[in-house]
């Protein structure tokens, strides 16, 4: 008789939408092969704690691909490789307690885990996976900032969400003649941003790969009030940087980047163009709106896919490695490979030139 | 032959979903009683500078009830009875432009006015009204804070994107252990955050007719921590009045109220239960996201009848009135009766009962 | 000590957008009174069979007012009044097991069924009510055809769904120069068509309480023609009566009345415009898509409300009434009174006279 | 001073989500290159009568991307190649009537012509080239089975409209233990099938590249039965085709096919479940509502790129070419090349594999 195989799951880092579905797919691709499958919650703490650990059954994951948040609760729980840990003298020191995982791990006799996260987390897995641990990574990244894959599960949801709002304010800046700065996520990538941008129809777009003059854009809005165009949307990635930089951002992102504006860059860019053209600016953050609820239709059957095609390369032994988009196809990338790719909006890529064919403009 | 009625329609005040399906309304209910109907764009100012008044036909109307904004235009250029205007010596003072509103309504021969505003607009239509202007008035308020009418439309639009807004943070502040105070439109009345609050599930709610204590919220959300609810939803409208209230707000409001709070009443919330109870708390202001964008199909058809209704009455020489929802039927309301309610929420009505018994803290 | 309140919730017929918003609703206000809430699943039948029952708590019923369907399961299993049983013979007879239905009441010491269900379902409870059951009602009906509310929970979203799919069927249609008949719930009562038909912007609106002849209707769709509008939206309600009325349905609903069409109302509208008038005209049957799936904010709102209302009344000791809309507030309402009206659209109402207005052909 | 270029783009074929957007980025990427650009209604028909023929400026496009249908109009009027013609003794007649096109094509001075279409379209324009017409093309298939692109705009919208009618009857078929029939678009590819099926949680797809034994899926309805999942979702692709296929399909499609059913197979499928099970059974056909409306945010900003794509390929002199996505970037294709493809679903591809581990039935 073969040995019926026992595998887990953990999700890591920030709110996906999508992240459901990837377990609902783990688990029922795990239970048609009569596999058994846990989820291990809170990241990798569940392999510190056995109380963190539930059996995923058909039951419990039915019909979640359409539900937002991970039913395996909430983020990391810090990094097994240095966990904070209060010593003695009741401080805080950091530890590194992967051994103990590695134990743990044996000990409840898994055959694989399925690791779901971003940068951080799947770099930790690939630090397992070089400890002997039998590990397939799916990534999962908002900002669309990964590499190894096309595109991630959460990207969709996010742009279309930032759209439908970016729509909304057409209609009341048009009704109040007024410029709506719109702060989308994206603090090194600015894909969301020209996405929702571009599918929003706004006059000018901000991103971290385009340092931005003011007076550019400052120019597209007068312009646009000379051919009766006396309003505007302009969308701003939250790591948009000013050409020259010697503003500084804090608000809305950490401070200590080499831009630091206080409220956050939306409100500062509405500040910069009232003050220049005399126009009434408002700034709105989008923030956590983008991160949270259900996933659009595309983003579920993605996060579909990466969790059967994670139960596939188990099944052929292909660990430390992730699975990715290779448009149509699923493609399975060394870890190793794929996390030393930071991925950025390409300046000279079609979608950049879109935008630009549209008029758009980027402050360049 | 009879005479064939010629009137005109203006929208005043803020952006509100549903505004361009009274215009349809109006146009095509003038059209097929062969009148003739006209758009006064900028509100009254259509009426002292006769360039922007626009010709309505069905074509130019066709399809717009579903359509955010308004086709006539930005706000209220200002309040005729005291008009700003620029002197000799170059400095703006205020003149009672009525009569010369009043001339030219006569001069273009207009039978009647439909004046689409709220408290503000309807108060100058009543003026003019008393002027021996035939004016039939319909309200129109995000807040649903105006007499006359049960309900207006772009409410439930309002409520709507609220509650699908307080669902995707649901997902995320849960996901984080977080408490998110999200805050929503109300300077006076707190029907937006009320309804919103209940259908999304929040934790607490609090509104201008409820003064709150910020210790009784971080009660509840500690009695949540200790029923294994980590996360929580609070939902504040803008103008929420903490008890005793020497806090004064400022940011999302304009001083000069008796609570001004610098960044915002949801911030200052945030930051106390923060302070108070240890957990992360996040607050984000929905804004102008409430009030843009493609109406609920309550609201288009709402709208709509109120639409009709106004051109009924004009029909039936019923002037200085609103139009107002008697649910299930559309009555007339006298101006000046209706300008008189300033509705707020009834604390010990059922909605507000509703929400006790679901176990929603009003901090109170 | 008081005595600790102990009651249950029952959901009968067909599904209804909202359902588990009363049940949260009921359940939560129950727990916060420290009552004890019980489910009963599919209809009376779990008092028939204790197995059927399940205890509420706030656990189960979290965050479901935004789920579609209900978690107390299918429909109604019969009418306890008159029960389908097998005899020795094994032949089915209709039996009366209400007393042994009011005998499990009493041996499960319940002190209250909130009851939520359409005419039949209520009917039912109001003869447990004369036997001397402590019920109270909470209607529910797609149609909105019920009295004693302005309103049920259901009907907002079945309208909304309408809408939407018209809206979708315009471009089409006018893409291809098509006439589109949608058919839409109404067996006896026209709400939905009337409603959806004015939000969608549709051409022509056939519902029971206005008998169509379908030559105006042609009338219409030609005249639009002419005009340039050469695409066209007819939205017919199922129970839709050709005047004269030999026709005769059948295919969406039973046999038996006095108009039977094969296929469908909307079919038949299809085959007759497309013959008397030579434009390509197609049919669509929205069905079973207007009563599925998540409520609108609107439906989720007033349900919660319903919901908790009932607890008020049971704790008021006000049985044998039913819940209901009388805007802007709850009322209770007797069910013997209640269910003597059969709600029907005012063919001189203020929304038939929108239709009207806006140039909306009824057929007649 | 360099020639100023002169343009042209029509549209032809069904309707599909995005081809408002394509004809604002060809507007708006014309116009910021000084170009003058021109809309032909009614596919080649324009080209025929110039009455046809309207100036695209950017405030006729503005803010079209969103919506659904197509400004230029309704399907084309014919093939010049074999245009319909009444002669002298008032019979039909088809007439190549392509020279005349080419005359005026000439005769007006345009520099390229932009061709929108299908296989039917593209494969026009590709004849045009031939003849020395400078034309490039632009795929539109709601189906996605054509070649030379990963995907095409429309075909996201339509998955998505199909995932949320799936959605929606998932309760309904729950609250009344039925199983629930979908048919939706793909005569001859299954991709909008098994793409909302699985992301829909559907229990069977059966699609034209799979042929199912009607058996197959009642053996997963019983089993599922067995499980105690008393409902289920089938979902049909009108072209989807029973083994052996001695059937024959009729209603949905033309007849003609090897498989003809009365009453579409939606229908079919349902019956005979029925009878098979005894399981009540019902059937739905979303038809039309998936090809009109409002495009997703994933197919604005495609059908936007592949327009932008389209003025720079002319720009670059790449004709007899149309734009494809070739993740992440757009290609130009040469046409004859892309116009061999008949894109159909890979069987073995990861897709259909991700449906099989989660357990969904194909019915083979």
């Amino acid at each position: 008789m073969p040995k019926r195989m026992k595998i887990c799951i953990n999700t890591g880092g920030g709110d996906a939408p999508g992240l459901n579905a990837v377990i609902e797919a783990v688990t029922m691709a795990a239970y048609n092969r009569q596999w058994e499958v846990y989820g291990i919650k809170s990241g990798y703490a569940g392999l510190l704690n056995t109380d963190e650990i539930i059996h995923l059954t058909p039951e419990k994951v039915d019909g979640i691909a359409s539900v937002g948040g991970t039913i395996l609760g909430s983020t990391n729980k810090g990094n097994p490789f240095k966990m904070p840990i209060a010593n003695a003298a009741g401080e805080w020191e950091e530890r590194d307690l992967s051994d103990k995982v590695m134990e743990n791990f044996r000990r409840l006799r898994f055959d694989a885990l399925v690791a779901v996260g971003g940068d951080g987390s799947l770099e930790i897995a690939h630090r397992f996976a070089e400890k002997g641990m039998p590990v397939v990574g799916v990534p999962k990244t908002i900002d669309n900032d990964m590499g190894g894959t096309v595109i991630t599960f959460g990207f969709d949801t996010a742009v279309s969400i930032a759209t439908e709002a970016i729509d909304r304010l057409h209609s009341t800046a048009k009704s109040h003649d007024r410029i709506m700065v719109v702060e989308v996520m994206g603090r090194d990538a600015g894909f969301i941003a020209l996405n929702s941008g571009i599918s929003g129809n706004a006059d000018a777009i901000m991103i971290p790969e385009i340092p931005f003059d003011i007076e550019k854009v400052c120019d597209k809005v007068m312009d646009n009030e000379l051919h009766g165009r006396k309003y505007g949307i302009v969308v701003v990635a939250e790591g948009a940087i000013p050409m020259g930089g010697n503003v500084i951002t804090k608000g809305s992102g950490e401070v200590g980047r080499q831009h630091v504006v206080l409220g956050g860059m939306a409100e500062h860019v509405a500040r910069e163009i009232s003050k220049r053209t005399g126009k009434d600016s408002r700034s709105m953050v989008l923030g956590h709106l983008q991160r949270g609820g259900s996933p659009t239709t595309f983003d579920r059957l993605l996060a579909l896919r990466f969790g059967a095609a994670a139960v596939r390369a188990i099944e052929q032994g292909k660990f430390d490695h992730m699975v990715g988009l290779h448009s149509p196809d699923i493609a399975l990338v060394p870890l190793g490979e794929a996390l030393g790719i930071h991925k950025r909006v390409q300046t000279d890529g079609d979608t950049v030139l879109t935008a630009r064919d549209l008029g758009i403009c980027f402050g360049d």
